[in-house]
C-alpha cells in the first residue's frame, strides 16, 4: 500500500471542501485505488478557520511556501490569483512535487509555462476543477474522447451568468434585479464582472480548446462579450420565436483553424444545451467519430470543485497520467486563430428607433446595400428606451459586414441607441 | 516512443470501426498520448471483408486464438457472446495481455472472475465501450466521480428501446409500428428481445452499479420488465399530466443496500432525463459531494463505440489504469440487494373495465384496503380492448403492496385484461 502525502494551500471554500472529502471518503477513496492519500499539511493565513474543520494543529502552517518546501507528493494549490498562485505552482514543480489546481485564470495565462515546467522535472499538474466545477469534462475531452478530432465545443461555463438569464427568463426581470437576487443567494461575488463580462468563460473555453487542438490557447486568443446589455425585451422575443438567450462558449475547429469565443447567444429551445439553466454548468463537445456528447452538473460551489479536486489527487496516486498530457506538449504550430471579424452566423439586431414612418425601409435599405439578407423583421409598438424597438433576425453573415452596417445604422438620425446584436447559435 | 501492440479479435461493426480510427486518427494519438499504437493482428472469420478495410493482408488471421497466442500487448475482443468471447478473453489474460472489450453481457455476468484472472495475471482488463456506446460514463464513474459515495445513477441506456418510445410519443404509435420503423433503420436487430424486454440495459445498470459499490453485481440481482405492454394510451395520459415514458435503468445506494431496476418509468417533463430521445443515451449520477452529473451521447453504433474501445487502448497504452479498478476487487461485503417487492414508488395503473356503474368504487375500494392512497383517478370514455381505460396514480407505495392489490382486482368480474403498472420517478 503506497501513501500518498498531500498538502493543501489556501483552505477557503474549494480547500474545506478537499479537506472535508478526505476526512469523510477518504477510507472509501482507499479501497478505490488502492492508495493511502494522507492529508499531511494545510496552509491558510487563518489557521485558526482551519483548526474549526478538525484538521489536527500539528498539520496546519500559515505560510504556503512551508507546504511547497515540505515533505509531500502533491501540492493542491487553492488560493487563486495569477500571482502568489504561480509562485507556489512553479516552486512545487521545481521541488518535483505534482501539483493539483482549480486555478483557470492560471491555466488560460500561463499553461504553456507551468507546463514546461512540469515536464522538465517529469511531473504531474493536474486541472480537472478549473472547468466545469465537479463535471469531470477535462478527464472526458483529454482521456475519453482521445481517438477523436475535436470538432467542436458549446459551452455552459459559467454559472453565475447563467443563473442571471435564467431568472431573466423565468420572471422577465431586467438585468440588475436578477444580478441582485444572484448576489442575495451567494451565486455572484460582491464584484461580478469577471462573470458577467464573459471573462471567466473565456479563461475556462481556452482551457478546453488547449487541449482539444494540442497547442495552447490563451485568454486573449477568445473574442468575449458580456451579458449586461440583454433585457427582458430580447428575452422575450427569443422566447416567441423559440429561442433561449443563453452565455455561450463556443471552440470550433476547421481546416486548422480555430474560432473561440464567448458572448449571449440564441440557442433554439430544442437544443439540449437550452435546458440547463440555473447554475448548472453542461459542455457538448462533438469528435469526429463520437458524435456529440454532454456534461453536465454543478459548474462551482464548494463541494462540486473540491470533489474534482480529490479525482486529480486520486489520479496521481494511482499514476494515471502521471506525467504531463502529451497532446498540451507538442504545441500543433498549423492551428490558425480566426479573427472575430471573420466570424460568420446569423444575427439577431435589436435597433431602438424614433416612431416615425420609413424607419424600416432605412435600416433594411443599409442592410441590403451590405448584403445581409433579412430572415425576419418585427416592429413592437412599445416603449423602449425612449423610443420603438425594431428587430431583425438575418441569414448567415460575416461579423464584420454586419459590424459595419450596423455602424452605419447607428448614424442614422431615426436611431436612439447603439444597436444590440447577438448570435443566433442553430 | 513506447511501441503497444493490438490485436483486435472480431471485425464486425465495432471491430471495423475501431480499424479505420487506428487508420484515420493514430497519428493524432500518437501526438496526444506520446505512444505508437500499432494494429498488428485483425482476426476474422471472413478474411474478404477485412481486406477491404485497407488492412494489410499480412496482418489479417483466420482465427482469434491466434491473437491471443501472439505477441500483442493488448487484446481487443469484439466477437460478442460469453462462450468463445470468454475463452478469449481468459486466455487473453492468462497469456499475460491486457484486454479491451465491449461485451457487456460478458462483465454482466462473469466479471468477477475476468477481474480476478485479471488481477492474477497483473495486467489490466477495460469495458468502457460496454456502457453507453461512445460516451466516457465508465471513465466518469471510476475516475471522476472517484471521490464521491454514488447515490443513485438514473440512465437511458438502451438506444433501441429509447427510440421505440419516442416514436410512439411523437406519433402516438402503437409499439409494433413503432418498432418496425426501428428495425426499417437499423435501430432494432431481427430478433430484437434482449433491447425491448429489457436485458441488455440490465447487462449495463449491472456493470455500472458494480463500480458504484464495489461488488459484483450480476444481471440476475436486476428487476428487469420491458417496454412491450405499453401503449399510446399511456403515453398521451403521461404527455397530458406532464410526464414522458422512458425505458430507465435504476441504482440507489442507501444504507448498504442496493436497488437495481430496469422497467418503463413515468418521468417528469422537466427531468433532465425526458429530453434524452432517439437513440441517445444518457446517464444520471448523483455523488454525494458532486451532486448531479449527466453523461449524454449516442450510446450504440460503430463509430462511437469504437471511440470507446479506442479510448481503453490509449489508456492502457498511457499506462493510465494499468491495473484493475482497485474497487472492483475489495467487495464490499455488507451490501445488501433489495428484493423487488420491497421497492417504493409511486405508480401509475392502467385498468381495462367493463363500461358499467360500480367499477371505480370497486377498484378504489381494494387500493383503499391495501392503504394504497390514490393521487388522481381518471376514467376516459374511450374503447380500450373491448373495455374503457380506468387510470389512477397513487402516493408512493410499496411494490409488493401494490402488485397484490391489483392481482385482487383482476380477479374482478369487471375487470377484462390484466392491469398495466408502472413506476413515476419523480
Amino acid at each position: 500500500m503506497d501513501l500518498v502525502k498531500v498538502g493543501v494551500v489556501g483552505c477557503g471554500t474549494v480547500g474545506s471542501g478537499v479537506v472535508e472529502i478526505l476526512l469523510k471518503n477518504g477510507d472509501l477513496i482507499e479501497k478505490r485505488t488502492g492508495k493511502k492519500i494522507e492529508l499531511s499539511l494545510v496552509a491558510d493565513r487563518n489557521v485558526e478557520k482551519v483548526k474549526k474543520l478538525d484538521v489536527p494543529e500539528n498539520i496546519i502552517v500559515d505560510d504556503g511556501f512551508k507546504v511547497v518546501d515540505s515533505d509531500v507528493d502533491v501540492v493542491v494549490e487553492l488560493i487563486g490569483g495569477v500571482t502568489v498562485a504561480k509562485e507556489i505552482v512553479l516552486k512545487s514543480l521545481k521541488n518535483g512535487k505534482h501539483v493539483v489546481s482549480a486555478n483557470k485564470a492560471l491555466f488560460a495565462s500561463y499553461g504553456k509555462e507551468l507546463f514546461e515546467e512540469a515536464k522538465r522535472n517529469g511531473v504531474s499538474i493536474r486541472f480537472e476543477a478549473s472547468v466545469g466545477g465537479g463535471i469531470p469534462v477535462i478527464k472526458a475531452l483529454n482521456e475519453g474522447l482521445v481517438a477523436n478530432r475535436i470538432e467542436k465545443i458549446l459551452g455552459i461555463i459559467n454559472g453565475t451568468a447563467n443563473f442571471i438569464l435564467t431568472k431573466m427568463t423565468e420572471n422577465l426581470l431586467p438585468f440588475k434585479a436578477a444580478l441582485q437576487i444572484a448576489k442575495d443567494r451567494g451565486y455572484a461575488e460582491a464584484d461580478p464582472s469577471f462573470d458577467i463580462n464573459g471573462i471567466d468563460a473565456a479563461h475556462k473555453i481556452a482551457i478546453l480548446s488547449s487541449i482539444a487542438c494540442g497547442r495552447w490557447i490563451t485568454v486573449d486568443d477568445v473574442y468575449v462579450k458580456g451579458i449586461r446589455d440583454i433585457t427582458p425585451f430580447d428575452i422575450e422575443f427569443a422566447n416567441e420565436f423559440g429561442y433561449r438567450i443563453k452565455l455561450l462558449a463556443v471552440a470550433k475547429f476547421e481546416n486548422g483553424t480555430i474560432e473561440v469565443r464567448v458572448h449571449p447567444a440564441f440557442l433554439p429551445k430544442s437544443h439540449i444545451l437550452s435546458s440547463v439553466d440555473g447554475v448548472f454548468n453542461a459542455c457538448l463537445i462533438e469528435g469526429d467519430f463520437v458524435g456529440p456528447t454532454l456534461y453536465y452538473g454543478m459548474g462551482a460551489g464548494k463541494e462540486p470543485t473540491a470533489s474534482a479536486v480529490v479525482a486529480d489527487i486520486a489520479d496521481i496516486a494511482s499514476s494515471r497520467g502521471s506525467s504531463v498530457p502529451a497532446q498540451l506538449l507538442y504545441q500543433e504550430s498549423q492551428i490558425f486563430i480566426k479573427n472575430p471579424e471573420d466570424f460568420v452566423s446569423s444575427f439577431y439586431l435589436r435597433f431602438t428607433a424614433v416612431d416615425k414612418p420609413g424607419v424600416l425601409s432605412k435600416i433594411s435599405g443599409i442592410l441590403a446595400k451590405y448584403g445581409i439578407s433579412i430572415k425576419m423583421a418585427f416592429q413592437k409598438n412599445v416603449g423602449f428606451n425612449g423610443g420603438v424597438p425594431v428587430v431583425m433576425t438575418t441569414h448567415d453573415a460575416s461579423f464584420k459586414t454586419v459590424r459595419r452596417a450596423v455602424e452605419e445604422i447607428d448614424n442614422l438620425d431615426v436611431i436612439l441607441n447603439p444597436t444590440f446584436l447577438c448570435m443566433i447559435e442553430e
